[in-house]
Order: C-alpha cells, then structure tokens, then sequence
C-alpha cells in the first residue's frame, strides 16, 4: 500500500490486535464469514471485536436488530419521483412475538444516515467511512455522506431527513437536555413512535460503537473509501 | 406513593410505555424473572425495552458479557487491609473459545464505578440511581455512589480507582480526543489491555444505555433509591 | 467508619482544616451551635470556614437572609390535593425597613431546590449532599433532591418548579447568556418579581457556596447523606 | 448624556429598579454615604441591591472582609524594582479571633486583578467596568484592566501574577474540574495557603457578584469609565 | 513606559518581531504611512505583518474592501434625533465593475461595532482595543466599546445594531450551526441581503485577523487605549 | 444530476447566488478562467464572491501567498523512504523585498493538511471537500484527507505533521487559549519560525474562508467529491 509521507504506519489497525476469522468460535466464523463472501472483505471492526466473543455476538444481534430488519424497500432515486408512500399500517407488534423492529417506517438508508450523522458528530473515523459506504450504496447518492459527514448540523437535506438526523443530534453529544420537545418536534413533523425509538435506538448503539472504535484507534478497510461513489458501483 | 408537590406525576414511567413481564417472549421472561426473584422488583429498564425483544435480548447478552463474568472477588472492606494482590497471570483467552471477558482483573464493583461515574457524566437519572445502588452494595460503601455521581472528576478515589474513572470519562463525553496518551496513562498505572478493554467497552455499552435512558425518560424503580445505603443492608 | 477500598482517605474533611466550635468567637460558636443542636452536629461548611470570622460571619448573614427567611409555610405533600394557593398579596417592602426577603412566596422547599439544582449543575458534592438532605425533609419527597441532582434540566417537576430551575440554570452555568428572554419566561409563568430576585440571589449565592466547596474539597457530614430518607423520617 | 443611535436606552441602570441613598436603613445609608463621600458617586451595585437591606448588608460585609482587609500596601511602580519581598513572617490567625484575612499576603491590586479576571471570564459588564477602574488606580497601570479584561487566560503577566489569575480562572467556569493539581501549582509557585485562599473567595464572592449583575442587568455609573486611565490621575 | 508591578514585560509587541516602515516595500510605505500620519503612529498589526509583504497587502486590501467603503455617514449622536434614514436605493453592483462593497447601507460605526463584537468573543487583545477606539470615535460613544467588548450577547443595543451583532456572533464561534434560521432572523429585522453580507464577510475577515493577532500576541498601541474616551476628542 | 431522496436540492449552490466568469472584471475572468482551464471547472467558491470584486481579488490574493508559493516540492509517495531532509538553510527575506512566503519550509501538501485539519474542526463542507481533494493528490495519499476530516484531532499522522495539525487546532476553536506554550511545542519539534506562520496565517485564512462557505451555504463543485481517489488519478 502506498501511503503518504504524511500519515503515520497505516499497518496497524487497532490499537488492541486483530482476531483472525480462523480463529472465531464457529457461529462467529459463519457469520461473518457470510459478511466477507458479501463485501469482498473483513470489516475491521468485526476483527477487532473478535477476541472477546461474547461481547461480538451481543454487538452483532444489537446491530442487525436495529440496521437490518425486513423494512420497507428504499425508495428510487431520483428523479424518479421520490414522492415516498404514506407509511403502511404498521400493526402494533405482537406480545410476545420477537418481530423485532422489522416492520418500522425507517428505511435502510434513513438508518444508516442516522448512523453517519452521529458518528460525524462523534468524530469516528471508523464509522464514518464504513457506514459512510453503505450510506452512499443504499441512497445511491454518492455525496450525501461526505456532506453528511462535515456538517450533519447544517447540510440540506429533506424536511423528514432533516428531522431525523435533527433527533439522532439531540441525543449524540448533550443528552442531559434530550427531552418532551425533542420528541415533540420529530412528532410533529410526522414521525411514528417505532419511527423515533429507530433513531434514538440507533444513535444509542452507535454511542457505543463510535466509543469502541476510538477505544481501539479502529482504521476503516481501504474498501470502505471507494465503494459507492460512482453512480455505477 | 406521596410525592411532592414539586415533583411532576411520577406514575410515567417510560416516555414510550412499559412491557409487563408476561407479555415477554418465554426466553426473556424467565431470564428477568430470574433477576426480579432475585431483587424483588422488575428494574424499568427491561420493561421500557421489552416491546422489542431483538433489541432488549442483545442489551441483556451485552450487558451480562460486561458486568457479570465470573470475576475474582471484590476485596473485603476496610480496615481490613485493602492490599490489591497482583493481578493474576491471565491467560490468553482461548483464540475460538468462548469464556468471554470471564477472567479480566476488574472487581465487579470497580465494573460499576464506571457505570456510575460514565451515567453522571451523562447526567443519566436511571442509570445513576439503579446502578448507584449496586455500587452500594458490592463496594459496601454507602457513600461512595452518592459522591461519584456529584463530581466523577474530582472525587476523593484509590488511585486504582481514579485511573479507572479517568480513562472512562475521557472515552465519555469528548471521544474524539481520546488517544494514546490516556492508553498510557492507564498503562504505567498498571491496568492490564484487559482491564483498558472492560472499561472502555462498558462505558461504550452505557453510552448507549444512558441514551436509551434519555429517549424514554426512564424513572428507576423507587426501591434503588434506598438499596444499600445502611451498612447492614 | 467503614471505607470501601475504592474511596480514598476519608479522614480529610476540608483541604485547609478545620475550625472546631470552641475555637470560634462567641457570637459564631453560639450561632453555629444552635445549628448543631438542632441538627445534632456542625455541618462541615462552617467548620471549613472558621478559620476566617468576619468570611463566615457574613457568609451566614447571607445564607440567613436567603434561605430562612419568615416564609410562608411549604405546602402539605400530596396527596392532600396540591392546589397552589394564590400568592399572597405582598406589600411592597416599607423603604429603609429591614424585612430582608422575608414575605417573598417562595417556599423554603422551593429554595432548597434551587440550591441541588444549582449544585448540581456545578457538580458541587457537599451542597448535593446536604441540601439534597435538606429538600427531602422539607419536600417531604425522598426521592426529589436524587432525581433533580442528577439531571436538573430533564427531571420532571411541575410546571412552578420547572421555571424555577430553568431561570437557576439559565444563571448557573452561562451567566453572560443571561437577559429579557430569561425574565420574560418566568414572568410568563407568573412568578413575581420578588420571586424572580429570590431565585437569582440564591443561585448568586451557591455559585460562591459550590465554589468554596470546590476550594476546600469539602465532605458532607456522613448524617446528611441518610437524612430524609425515609418517608417517616 | 450624549448616547450614540446603536446604544439602547442607557437610562434604564437595573433591571428591577434602584434605591436611593435616603431609603436605606441608617447603617447602609451611613456606610454606602461614606463610599460615595470617597468616589464622588454612589456606585450603582449598592443602589441596586438597596431593597433587600439583609442581603445588602451581607454582601457588604463579604466584600469588605476580602477586599479591604489592612493589607500590606501595593509595591510601587516600576521602574522603581519590583523585588517582591519575601512574604512576612505571618502569625497564624489568633483562634477565636476576627481578624478576618487582614494579614494575608496579597496586595489590594492582587485583589482587583482577581476580580477583573473572574469577572471576564463571565462577560460581567459591571464588575469588568468598576473593579477595572479600581485596578487601575491600585496597581497604577492605566492597561492593566482592559488587557485582562480582554483575554485573562494569555494576558503578559508576571509569573506571581500569572499564577493567582491561573488558580482564580480555574475555579470561575468549571469548577467541577478543579482539583489538587491546580491548589499544587499555586504552592509550587510560592503561594501561601492563606493567598490561595484569598484567591478561591475573592473568586467564589465575584462569582455570585457577577450573577447578582447579570440577574440585574446592572449599569456602571459612567464615571468608572474613566478613572484611573491617566497616568496622573 | 511606567508599567505596574503585575504586567509581564510590555516591551515585546508581537512574538515574532516588527519590521519598521523603512523596510517595507515602496506601495505598503507610502499607504501605511499615510494611516501613521493620520493616527499619528503606526498601529503595531502592520509592522507584525510587514515581514510577509505579500499577505500585508492582501490583508490591508481585505480590510478596505469591507471597513472603508464609502459608506453612507454615520448618523449625528443622540439627542440630534437618532431616525435612520430609510437606506438609499442602493444599484446593483455594475457586473464587471469594481465598486466593492462601497455603496452597502452598513455605516462604518456599525462595521466598527461587528469587530468589536467578534473579537471580543474570540478574546483578541489587539482588535478589541484598536477597534473600540476606532468605535469610540466613529460612534462618538465613549461607553459604547467597553460595553460591546465586555458581553457582546446581552450588551443593550437597538434593535437594528442587536440584530447586527447575534448575526455576527452566531457565525463567530459555532459557525457550523449557522444556518437559514439566523439569516432569515436579519432580514426579518429589515437587513438587505447587502448588509447581510458585510456583517457575514467583516466576520469572517476578523475571524482571521484575531487569530494573526493571537498568533503573534500582538499588542496594542499605547495611543489606542485613550482614543475617543472624552466627548470632546 | 442523480440526487438522493433524502437531500436536499441540489440546484441551490450558494444563498447568495453565483456570479458567471462572463460577468467579472476583466482581471478577475483571465485569473479565475486559469484555474478553470487547469482544473476543468471553476471552483465554486469563486463563483460565490464575484458579486464583489474587490473582496474577491484579495482573497485571491491572500490565499496565493499562503497556498501556492514556490515552496520546496512535496516529498515522493513511500515507500521511496520518507527520510525528511534537513531543511534548507533559509536565507531571511530581504527587507522590502516581496518573496511572500515563497522559500519556507512547508510543503504544499502540508499546507493543505493544515486546510483540510482546520477546516473539519469547522466543519466546512466546501472547504472539507475541495480541500480534501487537493490535499490527495498533492499527498497521493487517497485517504488522508477523509481520516483528517473525520478526526483531525487524533488522526494518525507522522510526528512532524501531527505537530503542524496540532498547532493549527490550537487556533481554530479557541484561539484565546493560545499562547507561548503553543509555540514552544512547536519550535521544540524542529518547525521553523516561518514554518510556525505559514501554520498559524493559513488557519486563519481559513477561519475566514470557512466562514465565508457557512455564510453562503457554499455547495462543492461535484468535482471535487472524486478528484485524486484513484492511485492512479
């Protein structure tokens, strides 16, 4: 890899060694490895996590609950219309049942804005780039992660995007002052309650996440750069 | 309950409503059935989380991985001479093994000093007072919580302890200054990477938690309030 | 006194020692010591303090004038039935008369809780401690003083005691932020001007008290820290 | 009064209202007249606090035990040498006495410049206008004051200087940090206990002073403005 | 120079040297030579900067661009009746014409006014001083800087000049929030886009002049601390 | 132009409007259509100016002196083995003389790391991006500008660039804490007194320039979103 005169030994890629695929207990190993045989790669954070198993497997089942549940399609791209369908009747779970949050209103792309957003205001290099990737994959926008990622505050986004990552904000870096009004404003601009535990909830994990990555001094795969930012890829 | 007629209605538990333990899945009714046998009360976390059950499932494993491995002993009280013995040699988890951070140096309530210390920080209600009251209880100081949740920074601590907090404020409230030189510092004050690893990773895990808290405004249970705070007890 | 092994030397109660009572002149040990009577020991601040007089002499001038003035009595706890009586019309303050604040219509219950709001905010742990034990006896409430120091801005308070502790915060922390704005809420929610002075003067003076507890590093007597506690204490 | 168009209406000197010399009880009338007889004017702040006598009266008393102790007078001005004299011998304070902080080792400009300091770390327009007036005339540097008026954390000071605006600046916005290292720094540069007491009170009794401004919006008289600026006056 | 006891050595005006009007190239002689002869000294930013010629000249052109325009003349000082003339019909600028900002409604006072209000929140020593002499003129308020400098968010202004000043300081420290809130905010006041821009564009050139000045730790002239303070000057 | 549905439009370049190259004075058109015909498009920030020639032209101005100086070149990509040389012996500009900062020893690549450093701490979507890419290929590094942006504080550097990126942090945000100990560490870690300019002048440059791009909601030319990605671009 050719590195600049100007960045430090880029070979090192957490500040706590990496953990091989090899070398994961076997749910682990087929899980992730089912990651890798989708990306082409590792994402370093899985590696990173790896020799502490239990605390992975938790990580993993809190982050697929909220990042990938069977939601909604993303809408097309524009300028396909993006007129975006009122949300469906969403039934209330069933007691007892373990739907997850698989039926909410947010769509994948919405989810990883909250991610991105957050993590800007959190500064994680980590975080930013990888779910920046995804975020410019599901949006098929290959700029709105960039700009999310320098100014989530102030870029120019959708009314509902806008409250949203307005929300995700609230309760990044001052959470002693989330309160009534906050939920009242995503409220108001037509958030469900499922739609607003989705951002919250996200931001709440990835409170944790960006802190695990700067714990670990964690480095984004060199893949995690490029993807998406062709409007082919 | 009297309440105050300052305070507001204090029947609200959770901004976004309660599961009650029946309506659980059976998995996670026996598992906080178990914890309410053992306590006597349901803590309002589990029932603010339950009408997700992914979600709440992943923070219990989560949680379990962090705080309750089956670490060596608290040390007894003073005067008994408090003489931290040597860290024991700790081997390598077994790469592909699955003992978690079963074995980590830290006592299960320096575990909770750095919840409650991280939770103050974040000014988190639930958090501070539910978790106080274990900190009570397992460092069998009926002191200590109240005066850790006033001031993390500044409050008279061993310097085990002050270490300890240091290194999880500083991943706290500004993560993006964290870096190598409060590696280093934790280093040279004899914290193994396993114990740097179980306090990061924890105040990661209540980063979260403390945002869960903040989005449902969550009340603790009235008996934390008193739990722990008479040395009998 | 049992000490858990993770707080440091109790033993030291103030960083520049303390003053016993017959130590003091005769007008301050005969103050001081009625205090102590009544509460059955010298709280630490004046201790702290008494290697100064003529410092601690106004300093109780200050606080007497403040926080014990003639008031009317706090309201009965609920639920005998909260209803706020109208405030008493208060004649104007005869010019060069001596009344001090005393007919203002806050109640000395409200005034505590402006001193653990503004504490708190300051993270001052001997004010937390001892007028958190102070708005528990005299809010009658044992959990108010925990729920307000750990989270003044968020914690749910009637709509009267709300705009209390906002006009407080609105003071404590980002004093040069303060204006017309801050007045005109409080105002609004139809606390009088006389109201509007107790409030500010209180918090004026916690932000010297917080201060020269942060100075002296100063302990809470361990009594307050139970005090109040119990419903029928 | 020649006001220019951008000033607002400069009549208004606090925000509730003024008390004139003749109202005050006949102490304070006796007491404030004498300050005046001295400036040629009453200074705004006692008028202002001239409703509330008991709390007028403390806060006199406050003041005067800390800033006009009988101190050892101000050295002279360069070029006739700076050599700061060893600090007297100082007996310790008599016990029971009340001789307050009369023999502290701070001069009376010493005093000052910890209130300039303070006062413009918290933007207090009165306190930076009338106490920069009376450094002016105590340390006989007509720049002093709106130098550190502008930029108290980097202003050229001497090293004695430097210290006791370090320790006073440490305590006046987040006092929650301060702590044993900054009390070692003062010791280290040759801070006696009592002078870094003297700084901590001056600095805690300037914090409710500029609040007590704020809460007010407090007008200087303008003759503040301009004393002291000439080298001749 | 009779400098106090407390003062560091005023002998040192900026960090990295001065160079004298001789040793500056023949344009950057005569035109700050012709400002010397007018002030009567030459103010210590350019001979800070004269080391660099070329960003002399570009800064001294920056600035006349936006602070000596030829404005409309500032308004007669109150009680000369303050009514602001609608502003004149202003022509858009001749596109390909160089007419710079010179026709905008700001007055210079009011250029004055955002200097003094941005570098006060950013604490710049020189531009303070310097400037407030400059608005102490221009304003022919003698209080009016003092006041500006000491808390530029809650100083009393008009409305026209308040809503000048939060626009400046909104984009002075926390530019990232800046947004279409605060814009519409002025224009809602009655400022035209024009004017809009020179606050925005005088701020963002004093944000860099205070960091030159910080940088070099300039400092201000003796002559500037006087100027313009006695009505008659 | 393919935008997501979840930004916002994209059409709106800048709240001011744009001015044509056509449109500007024949000297600005020849100057700017240069870098057009160098970069394939006229960046917009350019564009964003030109209603005001004057400010445009010494902004240009300003920012040549800084960013394009005839500067020693930047060093080869490793593993050609990064050995920093000596830096050269420096003769003192000639005074009067008008070299600008041409013969100091910042590279241009570093001068683009202390754009890209200061900028994200800003957060300054126009300069982040347009910067960033410069920042790649003059480094041929096509990462170091997303790792900068994302964390500029704790970011990976060599020790020689992280003191450059140090120094330039320390006068962003709050540059009334700057002072000698800034510098010192500078000088201690081999920067050179014209290297400490070029840093400490080209931060402030964009402390304005950033500004400008918050005030005008400056969008990036979508250009520069890809620009030197590639190794090979």
């Amino acid at each position: 890899m050719t590195v600049s005169p100007m960045a430090g030994d880029g070979a090192v890629e957490s500040r706590f060694g990496m953990t091989e695929l090899d070398d994961l207990p076997d749910d682990l190993r087929e899980r992730i490895g089912a990651i890798a045989a989708k990306s082409g790669f590792v994402p370093n954070i899985f590696r990173a996590l790896g020799h502490r198993p239990a605390e992975l497997r938790a990580f993993l089942d809190y982050h697929d609950a909220l990042m990938d549940p069977p939601a909604r399609p993303d809408p097309p791209a524009r300028p396909d219309p993006p007129a975006r369908p009122d949300p469906p009747a969403r039934p209330d779970p069933p007691a007892g049942g373990d739907s997850g949050s698989s039926s909410s209103g947010l769509t994948k792309a919405e989810r990883e804005l909250v991610v991105v957003a957050t993590s800007a205001a959190n500064h994680c290099l980590y975080c930013i780039v990888a779910h920046g990737a995804i975020l410019r994959i599901r949006s098929k926008d290959p700029q709105l992660a960039d700009r999310v990622a320098a100014n989530p505050w102030q870029v120019e986004l959708t009314d509902r995007s806008r409250v949203i990552v307005d929300l995700a904000l609230a309760l990044t870096r001052t959470p002693e002052l989330f309160g009534d009004a906050d939920i009242a404003k995503a409220r108001d601009a037509g958030l469900t309650d499922d739609e607003i535990w989705d951002v919250g909830a996200i931001t709440a994990l990835f409170a944790a996440s960006n802190r695990l990555a700067h714990l670990t001094a964690l480095q984004p795969n060199p893949e995690f750069y490029l993807m998406g930012r062709n409007p082919r890829s």
